[in-house]
């Protein structure tokens, strides 16, 4: 294979996820699979889905020097842990693909909303935001990547064409989303017991959940003003899984119909391999396991609302696919090799 | 024991519920259940769960004259259906509890969001609308209660408080709810399997759902003035329960706080014993198989937007229970008699 | 009311089981509920559920002293703890029923089983097995209860009528259960997540599962003879519920009909308020939140084997229900105070 | 691409999974899909997760003449329908693969199993029996395949290695399995309903399933003799995934060691690359959306008995895969061609 790549943090759920991913992929080889916590056990072991793809692979401790001269760094650690071990990557690999949250905002948004002082600020520029519909540009013109959350991507991609073509309002949005228990990751806490979560919905992170930023910044970018989102997160009992429904003002003098927007959808998404518009009401199951972000929009005449809805796999278009996808494109390769726009259904 | 009642459409989701609790009420003897199109079979053959407690009960038949002379009948039929049979009832029992749609609106407002006539326009002023925290001096003092559905019920709660004080703006309310798949009843179809349900969430009923009437009709009451909602339900992987997230704008003006409006919330509902207002955030488990309806508030300064939350179980505060509590009023019981407010949880 | 309890491990499922079903009991008083772990949380705090119900009650340290004087004290403890416990407890309290496993079995099953030796051996005497349906007498004559695990309560019932009668072999038993994820308690590890234990059902404890000790004791006890048990548990994704299917062959010479035998079951549990033997296939949900256990029987003449199957939920039945049925024996109190036979369905 | 088929039946979950999967095989094209009852609606519609990958694809009515020439035809049909229309196929096709029951046994078990007369008898014989690993040769040496069932799969893989070294009896065998909700097909049934399926296991077709036929035909076929099965199967609540527990006595005088058998295991599947012998638990989830069956075995010195378990997504090694896998090789090419053995977890 052309392309020799590591994993760091190949044991919580986005690390197994590109895993999964990687082992279809003709042009990379993962060449070495790390897990501080779990170093020494095999991938196998934790993840049997994975046992004969990864047969013989072992978890190892991350040593940065270890992964000096490979073409490729996947960081799938939790937020604050990206940055420690960065700097000692930047200049040694080719290309740095961040999981985590720690390169995705500029320094003074990251440490509003993350409420902790960044330890290696000079980084954060050379990191492109990874949202490839709305930064592609940006993602190709550079070396390294911040892959985004998977509420932004679900928020950003159904709003986007909305504030690009500036018909709503930038205040005044509301994103209401529910995830998967996944999306909580593999660290154990009450609240994703099985027990816990199913037959269970609830609210979290009210008024303040740090992907408020993210979907400020990518809307912002398309918009070219300033945009503000109230985001209310809910676990939903189900593995994987986002859908965000979003609610936003027509600005006033703009004559909107749903057969108008949802052509405009379809402009603004015609070349996304990744992106389905539908007439429809999309469904988180017809994007699981697969890179697919099915959207759609209504007009509602009523009220003066629009409705933009956005599914996808929190853990593939949310994390690890979308990751691969970045992995692609400064790779030079087919921005979609190795990753399927089929869901799993039933 | 003191009544006897029927349970007309036994063998759905509501009205087996109804027999759950009405077995365990101490002043209400079943005299008969009856359900079309299960005629002959017994209650415990398609609710094992109910064998016991109804043992050698079987479904009969609906035949208004058998109703005569009873003191309760509670009507648990698909919409439509109550408006054909009621006319026989009003006058020759003592009390009819509505489950279904047909007795919650105005006949103009019914028309307009069923889309179709309706057929006994004269009687719908004899049934008040049963949300008793909201029309308790309403329902005393009727003899028949038109119980109403799960989503009103959930999202009235938790916006009620705010335009009873005349906080928030009547217009540019968004409900955004989510409900378990019991919601859509024993019906069958495709999007009610497991095998569709599960491991999915999705939207439907965009921008006209029918129960946007009867929340507009409750809040209006509460705020003496007209009010608009914007409600988007979506079909969520689990048995049963309600959560609705909903926002609004404060008018202009008016000071708010997280803290004050959750004292408001407290004193609101402070004699009401199946509302629970928690500073924390509702789950729908906690409600499981209760007729408590757990709600919050928070007020986010950032965006200027109320975010209010109401939790229930669409099968009890949602249906069934709510139809046991109006029926408790109508007879001059103990509101809380034979209903719980301990959720299921784990 | 006429007797004070107190709950030792009242934050873990089955303790706030216990206190659900406790806070409808007329005669009994939750005086205290201690949880070390979480000393100081209130009840509410840790299950919403029961928020309105134990309004202001907070979890205490344990201090057996302060317990001393009450009639009734439940020990919901990880196995091995309520040992250390219970001596001081058995002479200061009038009944101790304990629902963990330290005081079912004699002490050599015990610490043949459970691989430890038992500090407490002196004890074990005090406490008769509380499975009411096999062992009344027993347990109406003791001062202290060893209530059940949940695996065992499932299969003995479903087979005790068998073994009773002498039908089948005492050896060459199959008891093949799956059980929630409730039964593997509130602790956190990664196989109880939600994103690991949903959509997935794994076998555990293979061939040395320590509920085995506790089938062959009770099936021993109805047989008069030694019985031997082969248990494989599974985990299935569902918060409660046990299905236990158990295969036997018939003894030789007895000749044998599914008529027959479900005459004979349902003479076995003629009086029992707990058991429903049912004709069809005993379904976990039916038993939901309930403390009935649904069983049948069948012949299969073609392989010569007899089928029982016995379906309850775990924390009902298999644990806290069935604590607070011995908990009524013992104090002489109606069996069936405070438990219901309906389960939640759907 | 090398070759052109069609899906009948393609509306259907066997349909549908197999066209996610022939979506990613480089020398199958699908010419075209036929649905009788969904004729004229679009793939996308009732699959969205399909909707991008066959974009302008519309269900036909099935009209065999249109089949004529064709290199490859599954049928994805309700058992019974195969018989109809395959007499029209077996000469004009190159290729069939029946998913179906209908071509599987010889025409006296089908009749005995299936209770109803084969229109078709004399085609019976051109059908190898399609399970790769126990009937390789048969497969490649024949044109048409009847694929197996999704039970007989699980349980046959796991307990074929027993019966082909003669180290169990052939008699006395129990096959208690689970599967999730989608074996049941699309088809509209209560039991079906994630309401009444969620949180709920129990046994259905006690005794008499069709499947023990397969399995006692297939362990027959590598034991050499006629081989016994009790089977039961539960319904779990998962969309897909099967797991079958096996019991067996071991052939007198044998010395069997768990050790012994982990190895004989791997010996006897070393060369599949759809088998993965592990000696863990297998889970059902570690072949979700995967082609691969988990199997373990364990010998239990103490009550004599062999423990084997088969894990397996039922639709894909269950169902479409397997069809798959045996269209690859009676068209000569790669075995694994478009089907993965990874897991979809979590």
């Amino acid at each position: 294979m052309a392309y020799r790549a590591a994993v760091v943090g190949g044991s919580g759920y986005t690390g197994a996820e590109l895993l999964r991913l990687l082992a279809g992929h003709p042009e990379i080889e993962v060449a070495l699979v790390t897990a501080d916590s779990n170093a020494g056990a095999s991938v196998g072991e934790l993840y049997p889905s994975l046992a004969a793809a990864y047969e013989g692979i072992t978890y190892e401790q991350v040593v940065p020097t270890d992964l000096a001269g490979l073409d490729l760094v996947f960081l799938c650690l939790p937020h604050g842990q990206s940055q420690a071990i960065a700097g000692e990557l930047v200049d040694t690999v080719a290309h740095v693909v961040d999981l985590g949250a720690d390169f995705r905002l500029p320094v003074s948004d990251y440490e509003q909303w993350y409420g902790e002082a960044h330890s290696a600020p000079d980084l954060v520029e050379q990191f492109a935001f990874g949202m490839p519909e709305l930064y592609r540009a940006e993602i190709v013109a550079s070396r390294h990547v911040a892959s985004p959350g998977c509420y932004p991507t679900s928020a950003s991609l159904a709003l986007a064409p909305l504030l690009a073509a500036g018909l709503v309002e930038p205040t005044g949005i509301v994103v209401d989303a529910v995830s998967g228990v996944s999306g909580a990751g593999r660290g154990l806490k009450a609240t994703s017991l099985f027990a816990e979560a199913s037959d269970n919905v609830n609210a979290y992170g009210l008024l303040n959940h740090r992907h408020t930023a993210e979907m400020e910044q990518a809307l912002g970018h398309v918009a070219g003003e300033p945009v503000q989102v109230l985001f209310t997160p809910h676990l939903v009992p189900m593995s994987r899984g986002i859908l965000a429904t979003c609610y936003a003002r027509p600005v006033a003098g703009v004559s909107l119909s749903t057969d108008g927007l949802l052509a405009g959808y379809h402009d603004f998404y015609a070349d996304e391999p990744f992106v389905h518009v539908t007439d429809g009401s999309p469904a988180t199951k017809a994007t699981l396991g697969s890179n697919a972000a099915h959207i759609t929009v209504r007009y509602d005449e009523r009220t003066n609302t629009v409705l933009a809805i956005g599914a996808l796999d929190n853990l593939v278009k949310g994390a690890s696919g979308q990751a691969l996808q970045n992995a692609n494109l400064v790779l030079g390769l087919p921005e979609t090799t190795a990753l399927s726009t089929i869901g799993l259904m039933p």
